[in-house]
């Protein structure tokens, strides 16, 4: 097995540069880390390009029962897994995994759909996506202008679930003509009491739910473009919810 | 005025202490950072004791008109900003805040209360205050082994709401005791089918629902000590909810 010990290497210095946007898209490639992660990885079959993993990594036995030799494994030093980690405590274990087409080239949508106009806070942005994939939805689909699906901070969110369900990329307004052609409903959010509010439109099978930026909601125009849009009574003196607990109560509730 | 220029000062290094739950409790007090924290500790006539303030401050004029010369404000550095707050671009506003007594002394529990089990995660925490503020409840209790209320991260993330709703601490078990004598159901949670479904029992006026921690749940001899225990069914391939998700879709489904 290949070792590499010192993070001036320059094949380390390539991986690094998976944490920025411009080098996941030249590489094509983003950066798993942790155990948790890479397990799902295997479960799901994903393409793996490569796995890093330290010679104290815990659990090398069952990385090399799951592998079976089938993806190249190379053995990092302490030093390495800290320059690569975002975490305090990086557990040893990395993959390098291939990034599959997520642009708009679908033409078809069913089920339930998280739509995430220009979402800006990453944590907030993983947890949506955990939280549309145990709501049972079939995707969530990146606006323009929200952070990217792979930076690191959303990929430690989403926990994997983007090897569950669909996540996109695209211009949300086409998605939503879409939708309008084939009478999918499509719910905007406001903080707007005018709205109609979220637990009085009934349960749906397919459907879309559009949350917007943390600061500003949605753009105007898209609010203008959706089927209904939805409230979330305030009953206390709080001015909103975080935008992950409110995309919860909404895709629990809306979900058939 | 009174200026203070440098972060070696004194003064300076007390109020670096109250970062520490030591600091807070020792002094009394814990501390505001930001201009929509302090405009709500005004609004919600809180005991302020002190105001600290840069000279850049964006806001000097409705700061003094708010305060009617009624606490003592301290002009401080950008240097002493920048060591006191835990955000990377301080807005150059501070206020050291009276730590009212918070212990479980109150006898009568009225409303909707979440309880927290050994929750751990400071920003999952403050959005749970913050989202039982929304939802209408009276307020939340914090057990023990759960972080503590004033650290920096759980204020940051409160948004202002431990002002609206009541922030308790103690023991959870002394407080479901008196529920119980009370005939108020108090509902526990767990990631298990076995449990009743979140959405089946109802909606309530006076009850209280315990969020266990992040990675172990509610303490068993707590699940045992509850009218019921709810679960929310998962849809998808996610393992778990996140807690403070989980927290919201309970808070707005079982508040009347």
């Amino acid at each position: 097995m290949k070792v590499i010990r010192s993070a001036q290497n320059k094949q380390v210095k390539e991986w690094k540069k998976l944490a920025t946007k411009k080098g996941r898209q030249k590489q094509k490639a983003y950066l798993l880390d942790g155990w948790h992660l890479v397990k799902e990885a295997f479960m799901a079959d994903i393409n793996i390009k490569l796995l890093l993993m330290t010679e104290s990594f815990k659990y090398i036995d069952e990385i090399e029962a799951m592998n079976k030799n089938k993806y190249e494994i190379i053995v990092i030093s302490e030093e390495v897994a800290n320059h690569l980690s975002e975490t305090p405590s990086p557990q040893g274990i990395f993959a390098v995994i291939s990034l599959e087409n997520t642009h708009d080239d679908e033409t078809f949508l069913q089920g339930a759909w998280l739509m995430l106009d220009s979402v800006q806070d990453p944590g907030n942005i993983g947890t949506m996506v955990r939280t549309a994939d145990a709501a049972g939805f079939s995707g969530v689909i990146f606006g323009d202008g929200t952070a990217d699906v792979f930076q690191p901070k959303v990929v430690r969110a989403m926990q994997g679930s983007q090897f569950h369900i669909k996540v996109l990329t695209g211009s949300l307004n086409k998605w939503i003509q879409q939708m309008h052609t084939q009478h999918v409903p499509v719910f905007g959010t406001e903080l707007n009491p005018d709205a109609k509010p979220y637990d009085t439109v009934g349960k749906f099978r397919d459907f879309a739910v559009v949350m917007g930026n943390e600061g500003n909601g949605m753009h105007e125009e898209l609010l203008k473009s959706t089927t209904h849009n939805l409230y979330i009574p305030i009953k206390g003196h709080a001015e909103s919810l975080n935008v992950a607990v409110a995309a919860g109560i909404l895709m629990f509730q809306l979900k058939a």
